[in-house]
């Protein structure tokens, strides 16, 4: 029972009876697990034995649904990334949705069960949660927002500020597909469809790949996955953080054929394209060999690549060199191609 | 530099330069400390000493700005105080933003600011957020999703399942009156500049009155702040899970002339109101006064009382005896007078 008719309603998030069970029906049975089950406003959790991470990441993506993903596991898988690429290992996630009057109970469900299943596949567990209902026209189906608590690894990496000349730049695997696909998605193409290369989001969970780095005693200078802003974007903020300069070769660069053909039709530049199941790491130029087959030998890292290298401060943060021997400059993103990617 | 123009674009929330600079001119200069200053998508935090407690809570409430307070300080004290009722010292929180475009920036300035200083006055420190923007028409102004990290007390309480007949029930002041603001607000009326008991709302933090409760040695049984569905489903839902009844004494209800005035226009109940700044505790009946006295000697627990008490399950969850020695059973809150409330 979840109330009258099978949409959501305002009375949905009035925190009455409604409200306590939608979330029962839609969320607790979904999420089960002991810190959850107790229904308290807040979860009870034992203690971490370390230093922790904590991170939040709001979840507006339009569409909710698109080859190769939804709005819920994109949004578990989002917050495990941040604490994965931090160096953190994921443990606990909170949600809160703001729901718009109208949603279809169905898309709701829709959208725990991939939550549900994300956050299984990740290991986590989606411990609390917060319901909110918003009139019709003042939403707009579902929004989520994930925060989550990790366990620091005592090896983090220092973080962008400890670029320096001869590191070396890898990418856990091929960049731009999340972004080709909700830019064709929105355009009316069916990327997934297409005999030449259909294309689906890269939304999926890290973790395991981090794991497998350190487990091959590697120990990274900087991680961090390219959602908004893309590759280009994450390597610019980084480089101009360290005050150098981070040489990408384009031969090197994995792309889909089907990422480049969206590209192509729509104007727009994979390096620039959200990736919601990639990372970028900076590893010692002496690990890099190293780093790549470890990757290589996880699922979902059989497509990973060193791409390029910090050299010293150049006439942009990020150069790209073509495989013609051009060189071409890419900065922070500055406009906004694609709102509401992620 | 926060882009063309005072109000929020789509570039804000691209994730490049733009987003940056929003994020650097307005949210991090208010917050700033160290593990917000580092900038990274996780916040780098230290061990915690103990078990922890985690939560989240979603805030839409409509007007964004009202008489008392306004949604960032709602969004940083409701989860303050949901930490601080589950027995567990707030530490951390993190915020995000689902900004809708057209928002003025000034707007924007005015809540960070009133989050900031609601952290500081409550010693927790938001160390990570995110800011999305959606096209106009598909948000309202601005939605804040804050989550906290607190170390649980190892006496914190056992919960609502542990209500027994003869426990006491207290408040720690007077119920409804952000519930009757917001009413009010909507309602076109001046709820504070009512000459004969203007009323503002009680948003505030609530962890230095448990503070206090326990440094009288009172361990409370069970604690909840009544917010959505007010004093009334708090009460039943904790009986509810206990089996129990609540039974309530009217005379000795805290509720302000002015809550009184607005309910009685409006024809709301004050028992459904919600609170932003109050809690609820369940203590042993031998604890009740103390736990009174204790309350009262802190800022903001002057009007504390004891209510009432459980008794063994009766008619209904909660029972309301009132001054002329009639009763009104209560149970949870099952429409939705007042949507958006927080």
């Amino acid at each position: 029972m979840t109330g009258r008719g099978d949409v959501v309603t305002l009375a949905h998030g009035s925190g009455g009876r409604l409200t306590r069970d939608l979330v029962e029906s839609v969320f607790r049975s979904a999420f089960s697990n002991p810190a959850l089950d107790a229904m308290g406003d807040s979860a009870a959790l034992p203690r971490v034995d370390g230093r922790i991470a904590m991170t939040t990441d709001g979840f507006v993506v339009s569409p909710a649904f698109f080859p190769g993903g939804d709005i819920g596991r994109l949004a578990v898988n989002g917050t495990v990334n941040d604490l994965a690429v931090a160096g953190a290992v994921p443990l606990y996630l909170t949600a809160a949705c703001v729901l718009e009057e109208g949603l279809p109970l169905a898309d709701l469900r829709r959208v725990a069960a991939s939550m549900a299943d994300a956050a299984r596949a990740a290991g986590v567990a989606i411990v609390t949660g917060d319901t909110k209902v918003v009139e019709h026209g003042h939403g707009d189906g579902i929004f989520i927002v994930t925060a989550g608590l990790g366990r620091l690894r005592e090896d983090a990496p220092p973080g962008e500020r400890a670029l320096r000349p001869g590191h070396a730049v890898l990418v856990s695997g091929p960049v731009g597909d999340h972004g080709a696909v909700i830019a064709a998605t929105r355009s009316g193409l069916d990327p997934a469809g297409d005999p030449d290369g259909g294309v689906r989001s890269d939304c999926a969970p890290v973790h395991h790949l981090v794991d497998a780095l350190y487990a091959a005693g590697v120990r990274p200078v900087f991680m961090r996955d390219p959602t908004r802003g893309g590759l280009a974007t994450v390597l610019a903020e980084s480089a101009r953080a360290a005050g150098v300069t981070i040489e990408v070769r384009e031969d090197d660069l994995p792309i889909r054929d089907g990422v480049r053909g969206v590209c192509d039709v729509l104007g727009l530049d994979p390096l620039y394209l959200a990736c919601e199941g990639r990372f970028v790491a900076v590893v010692e130029a002496a690990d890099a060999a190293r780093a790549v087959l470890a990757l290589r030998a996880v699922p979902g890292g059989s497509l990973a690549a060193s791409i390029g290298s910090v050299i010293p401060k150049g006439p942009g943060p990020v150069l790209l060199r073509t495989g013609f021997g051009g060189r071409r400059v890419y900065d922070t993103l500055a406009s906004d191609p694609l709102p509401r990617i992620c």
